[in-house]
């Protein structure tokens, strides 16, 4: 199968809405964009063998090069709508391309999502997921807009990805149950597209937990010139890492929940008067929104224990530091 | 220099326009369409090893890397304005970095292009660019409306950043001049986005010349339905190319016109009466076009050499054939 061939057999399908005028098979995809919104716009960068194993599951990689993208544009508050993937493969592999395939174009079809181009060629495994949302002019939600005595929320829990990830470098034990649950977190994140949404006029700054809690945090702290305090004892973990910080394994149990990365939760800051509406949200959404902490007026980030000490901050993942793996 | 350091210091400046409302340094970037526009995207990947030497210039990377996105746009008849880089660095390596960005930047700068967004990770030396463009509703030049009659035009000249590949890798040689000026042709490949803004209303079909001549003319024939009758003789190239032609080195000179890729020049289809206005745009902008043939009715594209016979066409490049370098 050529280049042409394998583009026409795993990544073309005729457009299935009217905002894609042109999908692949051009030089470039044509896009009618909604009167009145403005195009969001992200990419990132999946490397085998760092951001994933080269034996990781196509299927789940497919899901998750699309997933952390969508994460970008649920951190806007905005609605995903057409993607353009670019993909390196070392070989000619139809059953790893036919999962890949079916991985992103399962998550793609649930959020309505149209992939509109492409580029493959030969070369180390990267994949590079371009994704375009919308949201009405003037609605988007940046980290710039967070107000000392707002609120920090984050949603669901934090932290099991990056247990997974150290479990299976033998740094930390865990059951295969908690393994699993763990892996899960890590390979099939889930884009928070609908709690985006919902917090038009109610979140003042928000941005998607990737890098780890603190790190990212400390993004919307800068861009909005303002400082916080967080409980650790407010943060959300699911049970498998609560009995690590109960443990021996507490320093690198903290480590994954404050500063592990892979969480692809939405942060976000609101004032007091919202706590109602958030609740209700969460009730709405099925999903947890946990206050964790204050935005305050000094600059920096303090995370104080169950103690009320301030914990020393683990370091962001840093894609460029020597020991990042 | 970590992650963030590196793209606050070499991908990050005030939006320069209107367009931008949210550039670099948020979850995504938000772009303000113009009213009645469609959207045009594409993204190329260009990989370490297979599309440029791991050794190669990083300033002129920094150029190609964009040039051929925007060769894209060109082909559509669009005009760029946002573009999204993905990078993965073996290395952290400022002197490098900051050649790259001086290249993507100039030529960014040349054509209004805003870089609003990207993402930096470890891993082999991979360039993924994504341009977005606009065009007004209804105005695209895709590969999709030739007619059987159409003129087959090409811009500039073709094979020599192919001729420049063969002569490094010793399939044929070249005087240093002349390697040197075909070098220029594939390092610094100049999008040809003037002409295709140029050809609304003229061209009835158009494509970038990046694969080789011949593939890239069977893509408009097979959107289009319909075939192709070109004339060697016709097919510009450079006075280097030409004597190649002549000689000993004629087959391999052959391949580098009609399928060497990396030409990025325009290939488009006009009726024969738009010959004149194609004529004053050459003119006009300082660049040749010329007619290599006609489009006809019956499928399939016959290339006939200075004697009239039908030359076996060489293969486009194809990035998974076994053989591809």
């Amino acid at each position: 199968m050529n280049e042409f061939e394998l583009i026409a057999r795993y990544f073309t399908r005729p457009p299935r809405s009217a905002a894609v005028v042109q999908g692949v098979g051009d030089d470039a995809a044509l896009l009618a964009p909604t009167p009145g919104h403005v195009i969001v716009a992200a990419v990132d960068m999946l490397v085998g063998g760092r951001h994933f194993l080269p034996e990781a599951d196509p299927e789940a990689l497919g899901h998750k090069a699309l997933a952390v993208n969508l994460s970008d544009i649920a951190a806007m508050g905005a609605t995903p709508k057409w993607a353009l993937l670019a993909l390196a493969l070392p070989g000619n592999d139809p059953a790893w391309l036919a999962a890949f395939a079916r991985g992103l174009y399962a998550l793609a079809d649930a959020h309505g999502v149209e992939l509109v181009g492409g580029d493959t060629t030969r070369g180390p495994l990267n994949l590079c997921v371009t994704i375009l949302g919308e949201i009405p002019a003037g609605q988007a939600i940046t980290r710039a807009g967070a107000q000392a005595g707002d609120d920090v929320y984050v949603s669901g829990e934090l932290g099991d990805a990056a247990l997974a990830v150290a479990a299976q470098s033998g740094r930390i034990g865990l059951d295969p149950a908690a393994l699993k649950a763990c892996r899960a977190r890590l390979d099939r994140p889930v884009p928070r597209l609908a709690l985006g949404t919902r917090l038009h006029g109610v979140a003042t700054a928000m941005l998607d937990v990737s890098d780890g809690l603190t790190g990212d945090l400390g993004h919307i702290l800068e861009a909005s010139k303002v400082g916080a305090a967080v409980e650790l004892a407010l943060v959300p973990r699911s049970p498998a890492l609560a009995a690590k910080l109960d443990g021996a394994d507490r320093p690198a149990a903290l480590q994954c929940l404050l500063a592990g990365g892979d969480d692809y939760e939405l942060c976000f800051t609101a004032a007091p008067a919202a706590a109602a509406r958030i609740a209700a949200i969460a009730g709405d959404l099925g999903l947890p929104l946990t206050r964790i902490g204050t935005i305050t007026a000094a600059g920096g980030l303090v995370v104080r224990d169950e103690r009320g000490a301030a914990i020393a901050l683990p370091r962001a993942y840093d894609h460029f530091a020597a020991g990042a793996a």
